[in-house]
């Protein structure tokens, strides 16, 4: 691995997300946005028609990461009461696949809710500490952005599993919204000491994706070909903006 | 005026300052802002050497604007006490050059400290009013960021003196001051209806200047030629991110 890990670097990581239903398709967006140039891509698998196929999603896991390299990569199957997609999966089955994953691929990242039973992430810890991979342990909030006491709980909870990154997804109703997950995220980074990553997503909270980095956010999701949460802005804008901003204050997040 | 004025349009202005100490070095400064197309120029006279000679500074806003054209302009002799350079004059030598300027100039804009005394803010806008120009009733603080109730009095201030637009700068010790003066920004928002600018000085600041927009901060100060304030960035930069904030978010500031 020679490219910047989450966490690592003086500016914050550009995430694409492929959210393609078939091999092809998922093979078709990964050429594109390689052009691109992502710190990190992300397969959002449970866009995938094949998901419940573990061998060929395995297949398809290992030819992407041979195409794409050293860029660090995300394994995620973001569940439906997190906003991800309908799947035939249920909970253990999704254990299962992440385990495979860890197990027989080189990929570096696997997001796993943190409303997962304990057992199952404590589980995955295990396979993910004796396979090196990283575990991001998320949260989503697709209805609001929840007080920050809740929000900041949900750091501490990743750092208790021992996981290796922290995130936090949520939707702004107002714009006070986006600044109260600004400000969670600067209590967040003073609480724990691993890598954070925070969105506020949608309209209101596309300012987050922007200027997160400067409040302790390591990592940005943006359009490399196709959109996986609201608000998320083409990758070459996202660049621009973070470009601006890093000449404009200096590396440093404090 | 074909311009936009302040509190017009779909995104906010930008203004670049002219700091000047001669006429040859402003008008050198005016020749190079012009290039870049800002929205709107304002005048630190504070910085102009020959300040104590009215008719000299009179010819001079006179021959800016002649060669400006429609950009809307701001005059500003800002004090010593809110962050001016020293000059001579007092603070009646100031009301009487700022009268001067209104009657003898085709200025848009006078930027007044809401500082000054009462007296002097009621006569400079009744010769505002007589002459058709627009006062920013302005407050500066170099040091901190007070408290919001502080902060929005000075725009209730700028309001009860039926002044046109409200400015608050002030200087953040913390990112969460930051924060709060974008929350102070919706709140002020709410409280008055006549344009507002408010900006968050220095490093830390600098994503106000970006952003401020989106919280209803209707003008954003960049550097054309020279700085007139810590946190300024180029005007080219700030363009490029407002417009990727506009695309972003679509022209509304709700």
């Amino acid at each position: 691995m020679n490219n910047t890990m989450i966490g690592q670097g003086t500016k914050p990581l550009i995430c694409v997300p492929l959210v393609g239903r078939t091999g092809d398709a998922v093979m078709a967006e990964l050429s594109e946005v390689l052009v691109k140039k992502p710190d990190v891509i992300e397969w959002r698998a449970d866009f995938f028609g094949d998901i419940s196929q573990s061998d060929e999603v395995i297949r398809i896991a290992n030819w992407i990461k041979k195409a794409a390299g050293d860029i660090p990569f995300i394994f995620t199957v973001r569940s439906r009461r997190e906003g991800g997609q309908p799947i035939t999966l249920n909970d253990h089955d999704i254990l299962e696949l992440l385990i495979n994953i860890c197990q027989n691929t080189g990929w570096e990242y696997i997001d796993y809710e943190l409303s997962n039973p304990p057992a199952y992430i404590e589980c995955l810890r295990t396979v993910a500490l004796k396979t090196k991979k990283k575990i991001i342990g998320s949260f989503h909030d697709f209805e609001g952005t929840p007080a920050a006491d809740i929000l900041l709980q949900k750091f501490a909870q990743a750092v208790q599993y021992q996981l290796d990154v922290a995130k936090v997804a949520v939707m702004p109703r107002t714009l006070e919204d986006v600044l109260a997950l600004l400000q969670v995220t600067l209590a967040a980074k003073r609480l724990v000491n691993i890598p954070i990553i925070t969105i506020s997503m949608g309209r209101y909270g596309v300012i987050s994706r922007m200027i997160g980095g400067v409040f302790g956010s390591a990592l940005s999701f943006a359009i490399g070909a196709n959109s996986s949460a609201p608000g998320q802005i083409q990758i070459d804008d996202l660049r621009t903006v973070l470009t601006v901003i890093e000449k404009a204050i200096g590396a440093s997040n404090n």
